[in-house]
């Protein structure tokens, strides 16, 4: 990674999904704000769920928010994905040395990374060629204790803040709802085969029109011990790398010639 | 994949991210419909660039519609891969023996694989265990020439149709936009490197407070000869074979003690 010059602070863009106001953004401004220059692009309204989407049909907007002590903060209209990309272009007009997305409440381990605004922010970093890191606690709740989660976030970043990494680098972090002192270390993972169950919701509406809620019940089906799923479930920091070459190579070896003479 | 039963014919589920009225979509229903059963649920309204979004703060509508002449169809107002699963859990109440995606009015080649709606469709379905292909053709406009687009549509699913592969397949093909006559066959790739670099226009309301357009330039940074921007610009159709496991296996083996005693 990037390793700032001596005497200038490394540039860290923060952003989030759940909204420039969420306790997750705060508690990760305040995890890292003395280790960098830190400056804020988020969400002006929830944002979950977006995965990597990207706002081409209406303009956006970006304005200067005060809600941070001594930290330079904007709201954006737009996706997380949306937020990085004006932050790289309006507001640094230049490269950050690291991005960092969340606090998400909630997890975003397993099959989540691909439904994640978070982790989408994170991922569209690294494409752009920013290290970058993706933090989540497992609790939704508004009022969630996040004083484990800024904890690992800051030795985390610290950590990578002086080591040399690939500029397509990014990682999911995942942090157990649990007491510093019940957390047994970090453990970096792969991605659990895990997925939702969905099961819609049916309603009736006033005027007898159905309308569906999206739910599902999370079931998981891979029960490897290398697993982010299996490390949160033991009390472990999950450190999931992530890629955005989706190319699956074992397929493409398989189907090669598949269609050798269709045309 | 799931053969289909002596006698009974596949279920073919088709969503894109265009909207059900587009064009592209209901060349792709031409292309297969005597294949199997076609069941298409897609969304209401211009989707694109929505990734794998999912909608968790407001409910979904589903409503048929007349437009395909003697298939079953919906319009939903959530996204490409709300479609997908409510097609499974309200529709077809079942698992289709295939899903296709598209076509596109635009290229979903190198990194568009992640912001497409097409191709997050396509990947949801996989991720359900339901074979999927996402289809694209490099020609932005709504009155589009689909004929090769569909011929080889046809192709590529009568040739899955009789395959069996994984269930966890996800195939993203795109057809450059050339007459039938000019298209060389169909090449396996992988995903290459290329990214659009962003610019924002910054315009002015009328109030004189600033918004601004995504916009970008395509920029190509992989020369390499296996890859989809490579058989593209070479007159092939490019098939990409897509994983959404995104775990980045070679960093993790290079960090897998970067943390070993932080706690």
């Amino acid at each position: 990674m990037a390793k700032a010059k001596k005497k200038e602070k490394p540039v860290i863009l923060i952003t989030n999904d759940d909204g420039v106001t969420a306790p997750g953004i705060r508690n990760l401004v305040a995890a890292v704000k003395d280790l960098g220059k830190v400056v804020v692009v988020a969400p002006d309204k929830p944002q979950s769920g977006m995965g990597h989407a990207i706002t081409i049909g209406s303009p956006l907007r970006l304005n200067p928010v005060h809600i941070f002590e001594g930290i330079e903060a904007y709201q954006c209209t737009g996706t997380p994905v949306d937020c990085v990309k004006l932050a790289v272009d309006k507001v640094l007009h230049k490269k950050p040395d690291l991005c960092l997305s969340g606090i998400n409440h909630g997890a975003n381990h397993s099959i989540n990374v691909i439904y994640s605004g978070t982790m989408s922010a994170a991922v569209e970093a690294a494409i752009e060629s920013i290290p970058s890191v993706g933090f989540s606690l497992l609790d939704y709740s508004i009022e969630a204790d996040f004083s484990a989660a800024r904890k690992y976030a800051r030795i985390i970043v610290e950590k990578l803040l002086h080591t040399r990494l690939d500029k397509h680098t990014v990682l999911n972090v995942n942090i157990p709802a649990l007491k510093d002192e019940l957390i047994k270390g970090i453990k970096v993972c792969r991605q659990a085969y895990a997925k939702y169950e969905e099961d819609f919701i049916e309603r009736d509406d006033p005027h007898g029109r159905k309308y569906y809620w999206l739910t599902g019940e999370f079931v998981n089906f891979d029960k490897g011990r290398d697993t982010d799923v299996w490390a949160l479930a033991h009390q472990y920091v999950s450190v999931v790398p992530v890629q955005f070459d989706l190319t699956n190579y074992v397929l493409k070896a398989k189907i090669e010639n598949l269609w050798q003479h269709s045309s």
